[in-house]
């Protein structure tokens, strides 16, 4: 598999009010984040918005064509407040009705008598969606064009990125090394400052941290480019050496 | 103190690259979002995005007259990726460059000899903001019109919030109770509905839950309005009741 220089990116859609009044933390963006780095996928933009329908169908046609891979979490469970997939149907003019397949999955799933009304709602979702398969509880998540809708609950989100591993196509892998060091940012903001102004291809963070009562700084290299990154980190390193800083950990 | 019927918006705006890779895993917004509740300010909207100036401008463009408060978190610290001011300073075209009275505190905070060039980019800051006092670290927040820009370590935000009081006016609070119980959420999906039909002021949130092997929903009220949270509730405890649904607990 040869692969040049391709980019690829995506926005990651948080549809929940759960987690936009605190009471739940999100965790999905973190774990979509990661695996789609290791797949070559940079998220460039998150959003997290309300359950109206309004406002998920306003976002998604405003942000759709501007990233490969739109992901939304949340909403396509059997509840009232689950209103995912009736917006996506509006956003490309579809549909919303029972989907044949999904509708097979989730008879053949609950066991007979058990495929009530609100069980069938999670069938209903927009006309020529394309379903990613749920190993877990069964109703599936779907795509439409480059928007993919998955569900809320971390766990089972997990475990649909199987399926998702077969309709995601990534470009270079994203790579990332990081130097953390007993040291704060100011005592190193201009020697970083110089780094990142010879290495523009590579995206350099600095993040102080207070750990186990200890201060530091971690330095974040992120590029396609092994050499570049190896590069780079010669140079921070030479510098933190020059300061008689103390490297704590590289990874 | 007579407050009726005031509602009060807001949006969140992450800056950081370190939140869209997936590296760190944002606490501010719960944080934020929990205590802007707390003095009846919703926070409807939440964005994640880049490090980059333009994003930024064009970010906080979009949204600054749709919300009643802005909190960006993040960049506003020494190093080179620390870009905020200056895009904020952007977006209300206002110089950016040592404001005198964060240039002040500084000076004071740190001991003889140690206020070097990058500890001094943190006085940096858009003319005519006003600042956010920062107890934990010394480099103060800002806020311009109805922006305000927070820095993203968490304890170092959590410090400032005590300032913030002081300047947000929140509305009418916003009253949340929960109530957990042994069923899954297509059991009580149509139920639920009928309630939230009665009641068109709660919103009505439904979320499954899996603990200690156990798994149940949550069903969480929000309002302004206790007595309706009141009434609400009995119309839910009432249905479980006649499903023969245990309750877990009630928050």
């Amino acid at each position: 598999m040869e692969k040049t220089n391709t980019k690829v990116n995506a926005a990651i859609v948080v549809i929940g009010n759960e987690i936009l009044s605190g009471r739940t933390q999100d965790q999905n963006v973190s774990f979509l984040a990661k695996w789609l780095n290791e797949i070559g996928v940079r998220v460039e933009e998150v959003r997290i918005i309300e359950d109206k329908e309004d406002d998920i169908v306003k976002c998604i046609k405003e942000i759709k064509d501007k990233y490969k891979y739109i992901f939304t979490t949340g909403g396509i469970g059997p509840t009232h407040d689950d209103i995912t997939s009736q917006s996506i149907a509006k956003v490309f003019n579809l549909k919303y009705g029972y989907h044949k397949e999904a509708y097979d999955i989730l008879e053949k799933y609950y066991a007979p008598g058990e495929f009530n009304e609100g069980r069938k709602k999670m069938a209903k979702i927009p006309e020529q969606a394309s379903l990613i398969y749920n190993p877990s509880s069964g109703a599936p998540g779907f795509f439409i064009k480059n928007v993919y809708c998955l569900p809320g609950v971390p766990s089972i989100l997990k475990s649909m990125v199987e399926d998702l591993k077969n309709k995601i196509i990534g470009g270079d892998k994203i790579l990332s090394r990081t130097i953390s060091a007993s040291t704060v940012e100011s005592e190193i903001a201009k020697s970083l400052e110089e780094v990142q102004s010879q290495f523009k291809n590579i995206e350099i963070g600095s993040y102080p941290f207070f750990r186990s009562g200890k201060i530091g700084v971690s330095i974040v290299m992120r590029s396609t480019k092994n050499n570049e990154i190896n590069d780079c980190s010669k140079k921070i390193l030479n510098f933190l050496s020059d300061k008689k800083i103390q490297i704590i950990n590289r990874e």
